[in-house]
């Protein structure tokens, strides 16, 4: 008999679901409005009831259902407990508990960005490796470790917070967080944008950046077309970032770091540039860990949660 | 019927052996010279015949010893195996394997950093928690993390190598392993001399450290004298290893930092220095992790063998 999984990554627009084999193929996906109306009240109970039905649609029985795994962006204890998720209007609630009450198959949460690093690991750039560090440059830098196959949560729901390494102590700038010289302030899609205005503005020379819009997107494609300027602010962000990875290599030691999120879309410039400063940085055991770009893009959620689901 | 475990730390002049109770309760320590003649083929015999010696002289069955651990100076993989350990002159092995063998107990094997990590957790500064960092400020600086009660071992046996986590990039001076400001290089006991002997070049201050011999006793009590350029020295030292922590808050968030070794007998003044500069780059989530001092100085190895030997 065939056995499937279900996997759900809830975000503050759509809530992304994946019905899978329990091999990890994707059989269908589909999304669901989220509603944070009521203190986001609805939103379990409409995912719950949109699986339902799709399970009807394909007539599978709910025993034939390992498990629901739901990733969800806030921090998730231990216990499973989650603090509160600010876009979703939640307060303290245990998702698994709520979503194993609502849909009748056992189910688990996890914050979306570890959920991210586990399926980018069991179906992704990561695929086959039991450790891995993922980083997820995006509007922030998120971060997952999963080690011997499974996520690290932390003390305070707080492992993978890697966007909030510190890389610069001295940093005037504040970050989101309140503190100064956060990764995130150098290597998400802000943080490299923040990093182009100060290169710009220090520097007298020619820049095709000048002119048009700054975004990660294109300071990438200046520095692919040539541009000194631009060569110097991804630099400085391939500077920032190899040396966080580096140091979190003498932490956990991973069998490979997985690059993805929004600014990894320059592809394989982006890696080449961060591997010169993580090689030189890195202790010596560590200097060949591979460094990859994630391939599930938006669907690592579903895969993570899915998996997530699959552990004992 | 009472049930025992026995911890073996090799290190490069003895070996410290102690017998235990399933409990943790140390019966009886001694200790075994480490002979490294014949590429140290004699040092696990020798510590066995020893082992059963004293098992003999208690009337102790082996069928009551539910297994020993040794800890050794080297990289200890997932499957046991040790590649090299330079200070024993021994090549690759498989120490677990082959203690069992000569033991008739089963035996496992972990990196003596990583293992004193666990007998803190057991018996020490971090007792009850089940996520700690240990850090050891020695000669060098070592480290061990665990996670959910399991030493986190590392892709290349390197995970904890925090003493090699880079904390300044431009520094000129060159650490043992190649690359230049690593952790060790400021924090270790010849860390703080390195870097007090910089400080007392520079400044042209009257101080306590111009006179006599430079140590990290030495400086750490010049500082508790008042000495206000021991004071800038410690406020150095306390800046690199209190950012480093808060680094690796955002990397496993563990539940409290263990800082032993000959440099942490400074004491409490030692611990608030660092939690200093820890809370300033800590991630908002972290920064009241607890930061205490190891408890069981040099029996920290033998405890964490035993309970290393106790795990499934």
């Amino acid at each position: 008999m065939k056995k499937y999984c279900i996997g759900i990554d809830v975000g503050g627009t759509t809530v992304k679901c994946g019905l899978f084999t329990e091999k990890g193929e994707l059989i269908e996906n589909w999304e669901v409005v989220t509603c944070t109306d009521d203190n986001g009240s609805h939103i379990l109970p409409d995912v719950a009831a949109s699986v339902e039905e799709k399970l009807r649609e394909r007539n599978i029985a709910k025993e034939d259902v390992l498990g629901a795994g739901v990733g969800v962006p806030g921090p998730v204890d231990e216990a499973g407990e989650l603090p509160c998720a600010v876009n979703l209007h939640w307060g303290r609630k245990n998702i698994g508990k709520e979503m194993t009450e609502l849909l009748g198959i056992p189910s688990k949460a996890g914050n979306d960005a570890n959920v991210a690093a586990l399926g980018e690991m069991w179906k992704g750039g990561g695929e086959g490796a039991r450790s891995l560090v993922m980083i997820t440059l995006g509007t922030g830098v998120g971060g997952g470790i999963i080690i011997n196959g499974k996520i690290v949560t932390g003390a305070h729901g707080a492992a993978g917070e890697i966007g909030h390494a510190n890389v610069e102590p001295y940093e005037e700038a504040v970050c989101n967080c309140g503190n100064h010289g956060c990764l995130e302030q150098m290597a998400s899609a802000t943080g490299i944008v923040r990093l182009a205005r100060i290169e710009l503005e220090k520097s007298p020379d020619a820049s095709v950046l000048r002119d048009g819009e700054l975004s990660a997107k294109s300071i990438f494609d200046a520095f692919k077309a040539g541009d000194s300027l631009a060569a110097k602010i991804v630099d400085r962000f391939a500077e920032y970032l190899g040396h966080a990875m580096a140091f979190m290599s003498a932490v956990v030691d991973p069998e490979v770091f997985v690059i993805g999120g929004g600014v990894s879309k320059a592809g394989e410039v982006l890696v080449e540039s961060v591997k010169k400063y993580y090689q030189r940085d890195a202790f010596t055991a560590c200097k060949d860990t591979p460094i990859v770009l994630a391939k599930l893009g938006n669907d690592a959620g579903i895969y993570g949660a899915a998996k997530l689901a699959l552990e004992a």
